[in-house]
Formats: structure tokens, C-alpha cells, sequence
């Protein structure tokens, strides 16, 4: 097509100019519309105030809102007053979905003597919260979807409960069959461990939190310091599904009315599982009398941790938890947009804790409210954005990703259709060291939009952008992202701030003191999130042509099939060759390579093309929808192996862990399973994906030089 | 010399055949007498026993023998009486040294809370020698030479106490003038601690044992397990002079009239130290209010380690030390060679220890005993050998190396002049897993004489030299060999067999009953470690043509010179360079390889002159004293910088941990001090050594190619 050639070397020349001065990040805005960008942008800056920020924490972290609860009612209630109050179109949400309970819960070692373990914090006097009122609404220390029962069994340890710890406890020797497994927290998401323990016969679970991972072998513990003390006891779920969203509903929204499956057609967790703190598993540990654990068994309590716990040591534990189907809420206020109302940017974060949740998720929740007050003043004072954006506050994350998976399930060709991007914000401001994770498209801008926050605490006065490593992460599973991208094909940012000096991840002491005094009563970690949430959404919610990347997302692909060579190699699964890509991957690496290159070029005849004058309407519309569409073309519908619900070919959650990120996930799983079909299968897949894509470029190539030839044609 | 090439070819190809056939390591042996260093090399393994070691270990590690006590005395006249009934020359070298008992020790913690803390282990019933009569003769922990008075003061905690602990303090702001540092053990030799912690304004010093480093952290505690427990507590000297040996009498003998430095002459320790175990650090440690440790400085007690104690923490310590000069001897027994009796291969290990001593030193001296034994057997049964073997027992060893030291300073120049090599056996036999360290010239010897020895408990029956990974370690500090390589210009090894789960050392635990448990009641490490050294001095002692290698020491000089270079270029005291070798470093590197690959056609033509019939007595006997001169050649009568004491120039002990080796000391110093006088002062000494050396080398060449000459006349 000569004449795209041709206006693409006329607009590079003509767009020099006004390239180099534009501010990084507009230089796709038409020169005449950089000058408003910016002040809309110092307005958002200016709108996010610690004050503020203090204010609205205050009023959602003071009561225990577990998903579910009166409390949790009082923030849904709370968060929708001030979508109203803000002026945005408020929904209300509501959705029913699978939440326990827990009823009762009992710990203890029977043998050699009798000993009662402790299951909840101990209250204390220096914070107001645990010595208050509330207290009560303080659940026991539990996993959700525990099962419930009681068993009095000998004791195995189990290192983090991963994978691997069972298969060494498996070479060692130590039969778990009939045992109750103890694990320490971390190494994975906790509800493998149960998974693991289960499928190596244990008939009970007990998890730890080791004051090496995360008490005193970090830090001065709370409340002096930061980190876990003795009684800290780390809550959450335990679900283990192929699936995240409400148990009973997978691929379909909860509705009071929902068809729905049965219990027993659900994978839930077989055994009884019970998180203690250290001190209670200390009593446990102490008495165990088997084999030296190996070396980095080792954990941080005064004591050898050991294999087995001989026959002389029994421990009892009893689980009762109740199972209902309960309501909840998602909250969403929108700032509807001028030009582009049905295209939308969604900013979120949950709104559920365990207990008081200061920091998770309240401290990302605030930077999302004070967001949407930013945007609401900017709005007032002229600046409506040109798309529509979403503010929202997630129900029941912590119980399994439930409230955003349900509200993603209730709209998903919408979403697939309108949602530019979505920002994840889940407990964001722990401290002020930027971090972020990104789907490829959105980097670009992501990493100009930075340039605009201010870096908190830095006396050469940069911005964020300037002192962050520019290190994104790939997005993985744990939080409200997982719905959009799995079955939304959308692209995500988690964006957020970290580096405090502690931890009150899921226990009684997540609460407004403990975060005051750890991460600071300055609000400079909030306000920085919200800030970049608040730039990024500008840009998306503004920009005529959307900053989308075309190309990152092939060279990001390309690089994973190296990272997955090199996995293939190391276990044998691929020959070794000299070449960095195995030849299982080369036809996907060939249609990465091509597709990118083809990216890189367009890439610069989209920029010029927004030099060149107002595109119009039409072409704008276009070149937008074929942008979004990019990120659509992962979609498959009949998802990876084994877990038809994540239908994202290009990420999902990983298997094992269910935090880290699977890249390509239906090749991961081949490699990982060292399964030649699925590879097999996996592979048209991944060419049809970049068939697609291939063939969204020629599109939005073509486009590009109608909308050229149509301008060239205006200004003669 | 054209005679010399034409002997080295003609004997090349008159070797092949029996080259060939010859046991590894008896290559450079005259064909017609390797079957009877065969049957040597037999009896001597056969004469090495467990039975035997376990009686000899009995009666001398069954009471507490501190150097210069009454348990002292009588393992000295044990010895004594030992070497006497194996038919040997006995010697008893009489020694007067100054060494401290202690008197009276306190430590307290006075504020906030008045609290006397344990200096003594606890009795164990489980281990009889702790329950026993003897248990009074056990010291409470202390560290020898310490300065005695009585400090009450503040507390600083230092990590390791090593020079960069300090660095690290001072970075951070703590000062710990006029405060009690408390400093874990390891990292480097405690001496340290004390100079260090003195240097930074300490007034008093507490040393702990960490369970991270040698209790729980590491295994099961005894006496369950072999590891340290709460009450553990090392001892040990603090000595850091610039010499080792007595302190009163550097460079001669300690005899009972000897000149002497007065006290107020010597760098002895000027605070008061105590050790102790981590009950009662954690005492101190539990208290501490200040900052909180760098991540790397936790240690394994359930506590947050701090920097400093706060206002209100004070702690008393109060040393009593008496010093003394006390008797203690050396007790060598020789068994007297045939043909070279003035040459002699000595083995040694120390006989004093901190209580019982089973594993420190005697676990060392039952070998030696044991090795004696075989060959004194194998003598009576005819195979006398052709050089003297001298059996050592050292006194002191424990107070700073000394009754070794003041044996080499009693006899110098014999020993320069007939001292083929000594082989130290401290400590040496705490499992199976075997281990050396040794001189370059001796390393391709000892790999072949381990090919002679069986590997304890390996399935497949294979030896030593099979099974170890052949990886030699340098010889540094902190045991007997010091001396004769400083002083003596001797090439020394240090043989043993590690591996064993747990610790017992320096502490009133290292009783019989700890080594029967924890490395075995078997004797498996001992027999395998008396076994090594009777086949490397089966080899030194009966060899024609000593088995020295003259090559290796010019190759480990280039690779340390590379060590080095890395070294002052990651310091910025050398600049890059592509070179492997700093430009400073040149001529050096420039006359080691000169030097190597001369020594390299030598050792062929050596190997091949020793199958070509017998040589000469007289050729014999210069061959042998060129090969011995090599290693005199790195003898300097002006020493190291700071320390004359030590007068070798290929290696010393360092001067920051006294532990690890100095290779090439004089150029270590100018590149750790970044000194480039010292560096300008050092190159014509290292010039001058390999000038000496190559002078030996074309002695040897000369000496062989008369030989030869000879024989081949009298072959005609």
C-alpha cells in the first residue's frame, strides 16, 4: 500500500517539530490540546489531599467490615454517599454469593499434656482499635472454606506447604497420611497448602506465621515496630478452584436468582484448616521430637524445626464453619464522559478486609475515592473527561475475587466491548516506593504518565517516574484484575506503594493505628497512588487516540517463549539447542516477531497521524476500536488446559501458587506438565492469536491512510 | 647443556614401560622397590585400629586437661609413656609461658531489673562426663588473656565484631565509646573482637554463641543432638599480637630462664571480655530498646536484634584473670630413620584443650598415636623407614599457638635444614567427609598417597583420593602448622575428616560422650585421618627422590596474583585493566611462569632420572635438598610489613580474622592498606624469591644431568 509509505515519511517530517516539544506522553495529543492536558492533570494533582485522604479512612477502616457483616454493610453504604456526593452515577451492585462463617474453632495439643491454643490476637492497650468497642465484630483467627470437622492426629511439618516441600517430605520418607500437616505462611497462596497437605493424605492443617518471614526476623514487631507479634494470626480464603468469582456460579453472575451448583459439584478444601499465630504454633513445633528439618526448613523460633512429631505428640483441631449464600455489594460511581459516554476507564480496588483492613484494601480504597474527588472538582471547573470513568470498591475480594469476577461475569460483553483499561489499586499504599504491573499495552503511558507524580520524600523534587526502576511486573492472580483480564481480555495495571517497615496482612491489627504509625499519618503513599491512578486515567479517559502499544505485546511474548525455553530445557522437556527459542516455538516466535515489527512501524505512523491536524470522528473511532481490540485477541473461548475460566491466552494466574503470573499460559502448562498434545493443541492457538492481531494492524493500517488521504485531501 | 636433553629423551623412552605399570604416586620410585612400599603402605593400614583409637581417646580426653593444669601433666607424661612402649625416641620439651587461669567472673544485667547470668553450661544427665567428679575442673567460661577488672555500662551489639561490623556501626551512627559491645561468635577469630571493639571506644566486650550459627539453627541441640545449647559456651584465647608463640618471648624459646618482654611491652587485650551462651545473651539482648539491626545481623534468638540498649539498659561485667608463668611441655616421639636419619617428617597435633578436649585436639591426637603405632608395628616387622618420623604432642596450642611455636624457636635452623614437611592433625577427626589444606609443593603427593586410603562407609569400596573433590585449601592461621611455615620456610599440611552433625568446640561439652554420639563410637573418622597421614608419610619418609613437587608453586602464585588483581581493581586501588594480571604485578607474574615452566621439564626429567636405575647416594642427597630448598627460597629475614615475625612470603595468616591465609602476604598487605610503598617495597623481595628459586631449579638441573651422566657412563 504505497500510499501509507508515502504519508508516513510526509507526517514523520511534519510531526518533528511539534514531537520534540510536546511533554512525554502527549506526544500523540494534537499540539492545540496539550496546553488543557496539562492543566486538567495539575488539577487532578492538586485535588488529592492527605486531609482528605485521612478523613475518608477514617470512615471506612474504623468497624470490622468482613464481607457479608453489618460493617461491611456500613462501608458499602458509605462509599455509595460519596459517589453521590461527588455527582457521579452510582450503582449499587448487589450480588449472593457462597461466604462462611466461622462458628467455632478449636486448638489443641493433647498429648504429651494437655494444652488449649490461642486463636486471636491478643488486644492491646497502645492500640485504640484492638481495646475498643469493635473488638468483638473480631473474628477468630480462620480460613474461609475451611472444612469443618474434628481430627486428633500426629504431626507433620511441611515447610511453606508448597508443591515441593511435599515432594521432599515424599523422599524423605515422612508419610503424611493421617496426619495433621503444619506449614508456615509464604511460598504460595494459602489455599495450596491445604490442597498439597490434602493430596498427601493429611486430615488436618494447622498454618503459621514464622516470626523468621515475617515477625522479628524482619523487624521490631508490633506494637513498637511494624511487623507480626506472637499472637498476629493471618486470615483468608482457602479456595483452591479453577475458577475465582463466587463458587457457585462460575461464568455467570450471582444474582439472588442464579442458577447455581451444588456443594458438592464444587471443589472446596476436604480438610480442617486452622491459622494460628506463632506462639500457639510454637507449642506445637516445641514438642515435636522426629528428624532435623532441613537447613532451610529452619524458621525463626527458638527451637530445631523438625520432620515428624513422633508418636508421643497429638494434636486435636475442630473447624465449625457456616456456609450461606449472603449478599454483598460492588459500589461504582461514574463520571460519565463527553465524547466517548459507553467507553470507560475503571479504577478500583475491594472494599472488603479481614476485620478493620486500614491497609488492605482500605488504604487503595481511599486513593480511589479521593480519585474520584479529584476527577468530580476537575469535572466542575470545565474539565469533563472525553471517555467515561469508573470508580469502584470491590465486594468480597478476599474471599476469592468474588465481587469484581460477579461483576465482570454480569457484563462481559459490555466490558469487552466499552473498558479502555482497569487499575487495580488492592491495598496500594503500604509505603511511598512506586511499584506497578502492567499488561504490555499500557506501559508506554503508564511509565509518561509517572512523570507527572510527584515523588514523595524526594529532595531533588523528581517525579515518580524519574526515580522508579521502570522494572513492570507481569500480572498475575490475587486481586480484582483477574476477572477483566481472564474473561474480559482487558488490559490491567496494579499500581501502588510499598516499603513500609512491617506487616498486618489479613490479622485484628490491619487497623488505623497500626497503619498510622508503620506507614505514616502523612498520607504521602496515598496520595502519591492516587496520583498516578488519577494521571494514568487522565490520559486514557482524554486522549483522542487511546496510548495503547501495539507492539510490546509481541516482544513481551517473544522474550516469555525464551523465559519458557529455558524452563523446557532445564527440565528436559525441550532438546538443547543453540538457539534461544526452542523449535516447538518457532512458528509462535516467527508470528510474535513479524507482528511486532509491523507494530513498531504503524506505532510511528499512528503518532504522526495525531500530528497532522484533528483526525476525525470516525477515524478516530476506528483506530480506537481497533487499538482495544489488540488486547481482545487473546481471548479464546475455550480458555487454557484444565481451566476452561481463564479464557486469556495471554495471561492467567499460575497453578501452583496462584499469586505469580502464567505468561502464555496454555504453553506454560504444556512445559510445566511436560505434555507434548497440549503443546500440541496450544500451538495453532497462539498463531490464530497473532492472526487476529496481524489482521487488526492491516486494519487500523487502513485506516490510518484513508483517514491520511482524507486530511492530506482537507488541507489542500 | 645439550647432555641434558639428550638424557631426557633417552630416559623418557626407557620409562615409558614402568610409568606405566606403577601405582598412582609411586611413578618416581625405582621399579624394584614399589612392591615393597606396597607392603609397607599395608601394614601400616592394617596397623591402624578402632579399638585402639577408642582406648588411647579414653585415656586422654576422660578428664580436663587446660594447658599448664594438673590434667595437663598427666596427658603429657601419657604421651610420654605412650611414645616410650612403641620403642620411639621420646622427648619432653619443657616450656615456661605465661599463661592466665581465671580467677572469678561476673556478668549481670543491673538495669532495668538486677539479673545474674549463667557463666558455666549446665550439667547434663544424659552425659556422665558432665556429671562426674571432673566437672570441677571444668572452667566457667572465659576467654584467656582477657584484661581483668569492672565495667558497668550501656550496650552496643556488633554483629560479628569484625572490622566491618564497626564500619557499619559508625555508618549508622552508633557510638560505642564507653559501652559493653555484644558481639556473636564467628565471622573471624575472637581476638578480633576484642581489638576491634577496643579501637572503637569499648570499655567491656560480651561474646555469644548464636543458635543461628551453631545452635538450633544448625540442628538438633545436645544432648539430643550435637549441636549447641542455651548453656553452651566457647572459650578460647584473645591473643592478637603480631606473632604467635609465647607472648613474653617472640622469636626464641620460652625456656624457664629466658629473656622475657616485661608485660606493659606486649599488645595484650585492654577490656574485660566474657563469653557466654545464649540463654544469657538473650537476657541482654531481650532488653535492648534502640534501633533495629540490618537484616543481615539477626541471629536466631526470638527477638528483634537491636544496635544499641537504650538509656535504661545497663549491664556489669567483671573479669578476673591470673596471669602466670606456667610449665607445660611438647612430647615428640621419633621413630629414627635408616638412611636420611636427620632428615624428619613430623605429625602433629595439639594436646592441651578447653576441658575434656575429646574432639579439640584429641579426636587429632589418637591419630597421631595411632599412626605411631603402625609405625612403630611396621619397623619391628622390618620396614624401617630411609628418613626420621617425629610423632608430636603440642602444648599450648589453645593460648596462641605457643608450644609449637617455641619448638621451632628452640631449633631453628635444624629445621630449616631437615624438616621434610609436618602434617597437622588438630582437631581432625569429626567425620568422614575428608578434607586438606596444604603447601603447593605437597598437594600432588597427598592426592596420590588418599588413593591408598578406603573412604569410610562408601557402597562402592572406592578410597579417599576417589571420592574427595581434590580441592586443596591454603594453609592460614590458628593452628600448629603456623610456625613451621612462618619460621621454618616447612611446606606443611593440615589432614581431616569433617562432617559431623554438631558442634562441642571450646565448650565443657566436648566430652567423650559427645563425640561417641555425635561423630561416632565407630572411630571411622579417626582410623580414615591417622590412615591419610601414614600413607603421605609413608611416602615422605621412604621415597629415594622426596615426592615435592616443584612446579605448583609458581602456577598458585600466578592465580593469586590474578586473586589479587581482582582484588585492588574492585578496591580501585589497581586500574582496570583486559589483563588478568595488574600492570603492578608484571614482573612477578612474568618470573612465576618463567619459573613454572622451567620446574614443569624438570619434574619430567626428575621422574624419568628415577626409573633409570638407582642414583647415587650423593646425587640423591643433592637432589633431595634442592627439592626441600624450594620452599626455604620464600624465607625473608625482614618478614611481612608489621609483622617481622612471620618470614615467609607465600603465606601467613591474615591480620583481620587471624584465621584465613594470607597467599602472597606482602603484596595482600599493600593491596588491603592500598599502600603503593608497600607494593614498591614488596616486588623486588617476591623478584628475589624467584630468583632464589630458579637458582635451586638449575642446581637440580645440573645435579640431574651429572647423575645421569654418570649413570649412563656406568650403564655402558
Amino acid at each position: 500500500m504505497p500510499i501509507t509509505l508515502v504519508s508516513v515519511a510526509a507526517t514523520a517530517v511534519l510531526s518533528l517539530s511539534p514531537q520534540e516539544n510536546a511533554p512525554p506522553g502527549l506526544e500523540a495529543w494534537p499540539p492545540e490540546q496539550r496546553e488543557a492536558q496539562l492543566a486538567l492533570e495539575e488539577a487532578l494533582l492538586a485535588g488529592i489531599e492527605p486531609a482528605s485522604l485521612a478523613e475518608w479512612h477514617e470512615k471506612i477502616a474504623s468497624v470490622p467490615h468482613d464481607a457479608g457483616t453489618p460493617g461491611d454493610q456500613l462501608v458499602v453504604e458509605t462509599l455509595a454517599r460519596r459517589f453521590a456526593e461527588l455527582g457521579l452515577e452510582v450503582e449499587t451492585h448487589e450480588i449472593h454469593v457462597l461466604l462462611p462463617r466461622p462458628v467455632r474453632a478449636e486448638l489443641e495439643v493433647i498429648a504429651p499434656e494437655r494444652i488449649s491454643l490461642p486463636l486471636k490476637e491478643l488486644r492491646l492497650e497502645e492500640d485504640p482499635y484492638t481495646a475498643g468497642d469493635h473488638w468483638k465484630d473480631i473474628t477468630i483467627g480462620w480460613n474461609a472454606y475451611s472444612a469443618s470437622g474434628e481430627v486428633t492426629a500426629g504431626v507433620v511439618y511441611a515447610n511453606f506447604g508448597r508443591k515441593e516441600d511435599f515432594e521432599t517430605l515424599r523422599e524423605l520418607g515422612v508419610d503424611c497420611t493421617g496426619k495433621i500437616v503444619i506449614a508456615r505462611y509464604g511460598g504460595n497462596y494459602r489455599g495450596y497448602k491445604e490442597k498439597y497437605a490434602c493430596e498427601a493424605g493429611a486430615v488436618g492443617l494447622v498454618i503459621f506465621t514464622d516470626p523468621k518471614d515475617s515477625g522479628y526476623g524482619r523487624g521490631i514487631p508490633y506494637p513498637e515496630g511494624g511487623y507480626a507479634n506472637e499472637t498476629y494470626i493471618q486470615r483468608g480464603s482457602i479456595l483452591t478452584m479453577p475458577y475465582v468469582g463466587d463458587p457457585t456460579t462460575p461464568f455467570r453472575e450471582s444474582t439472588k436468582d442464579a442458577a447455581r451448583l451444588a456443594l458438592d459439584e464444587i471443589e472446596l478444601p476436604r480438610i480442617p484448616v486452622q491459622p494460628v499465630g506463632w506462639a500457639a504454633a510454637q507449642e506445637i513445633l516445641g514438642r515435636m521430637r522426629g528428624e532435623s528439618a532441613p537447613g532451610d526448613w529452619q524458621g525463626g523460633l527458638p527451637l530445631r524445626y523438625r520432620l515428624s512429631g513422633g508418636d508421643d505428640l497429638k494434636v486435636r483441631i475442630r473447624v465449625q464453619q457456616e456456609f450461606a449464600l449472603r449478599k454483598t455489594h460492588n459500589v461504582l460511581g461514574t463520571l460519565r464522559g463527553s465524547e466517548e459516554p459507553e467507553k470507560e476507564i475503571l479504577i478500583g480496588a475491594h472494599h472488603d478486609a479481614w476485620g478493620f483492613g486500614a491497609t488492605d484494601s482500605q488504604s487503595g480504597t481511599i486513593a480511589v475515592l479521593e480519585a474520584a474527588k479529584a476527577w468530580s472538582l476537575a469535572a466542575k471547573a470545565g474539565y469533563r473527561p472525553r471517555r467515561s470513568i469508573t470508580f469502584a470498591g470491590w465486594g468480597a475480594e478476599e474471599y476469592g475475587i468474588i465481587g469484581s469476577v460477579e461483576y465482570v461475569e454480569s457484563r462481559i460483553e459490555t466490558i469487552r466491548e466499552n473498558v479502555v483499561c482497569y487499575l487495580n489499586l488492592d491495598m496500594a499504599a503500604t509505603g511511598t516506593r512506586f511499584y506497578a504491573s502492567s499488561s504490555p499495552t499500557l506501559r508506554e503511558a503508564i511509565v509518561a504518565a509517572l512523570g507527572r507524580v510527584p515523588q514523595p520524600g524526594d529532595e531533588e523534587g523528581r517525579s515518580v517516574g524519574e526515580v522508579w526502576s521502570g522494572r513492570f511486573g507481569d500480572m498475575g492472580g490475587g486481586s480484582d484484575h483477574v476477572g477483566f483480564i481472564a474473561l474480559g481480555g482487558v488490559p490491567c495495571a496494579s499500581l501502588g506503594g510499598g516499603g513500609s517497615q512491617g506487616t498486618s496482612y489479613h490479622s485484628a491489627y490491619d487497623t488505623l493505628h497500626w497503619y498510622r504509625q508503620v506507614v505514616g499519618d502523612d498520607y504521602a503513599a496515598a496520595r502519591m497512588v492516587a496520583q498516578a491512578a488519577a494521571m494514568v486515567s487522565a490520559r486514557y479517559a482524554t486522549a483522542p487516540v487511546l496510548p495503547i502499544d501495539p507492539a510490546r505485546i509481541g516482544t513481551e511474548t517473544q522474550r516469555h517463549l525464551e523465559r519458557l525455553t529455558t524452563r523446557g530445557r532445564d527440565s528436559g522437556f525441550f532438546e538443547d539447542g543453540s538457539s534461544s527459542v526452542a523449535t516447538e516455538f518457532r512458528a509462535i516466535d516467527a508470528a510474535a516477531r513479524s507482528f511486532s515489527e509491523r507494530a513498531v512501524a504503524l506505532r510511528s505512523e499512528l503518532h504522526a497521524a495525531c500530528q497532522g491536524g484533528a483526525l476525525g470522528a470516525e477515524a478516530l473511532a476506528a483506530i480506537n476500536r481497533e487499538l482495544q481490540d489488540l488486547d481482545r485477541c487473546w481471548l479464546h473461548d475455550e480458555g487454557i488446559p484444565e481451566r476452561p475460566w481463564f479464557q486469556n491466552l495471554y495471561a492467567a494466574s499460575d497453578e501452583t501458587s496462584g499469586y505469580a503470573p502464567w505468561i502464555l499460559p496454555a504453553l506454560r502448562y504444556a512445559v510445566d506438565h511436560r505434555d507434548r498434545n497440549a503443546l500440541r493443541d496450544a500451538e495453532p492457538r497462539y498463531l490464530a492469536v497473532f492472526a487476529r492481531s496481524r489482521a487488526v494492524l492491516e486494519a487500523l493500517a487502513e485506516t490510518l491512510s484513508n483517514a491520511d488521504a482524507q486530511r492530506i485531501h482537507t488541507s489542500r
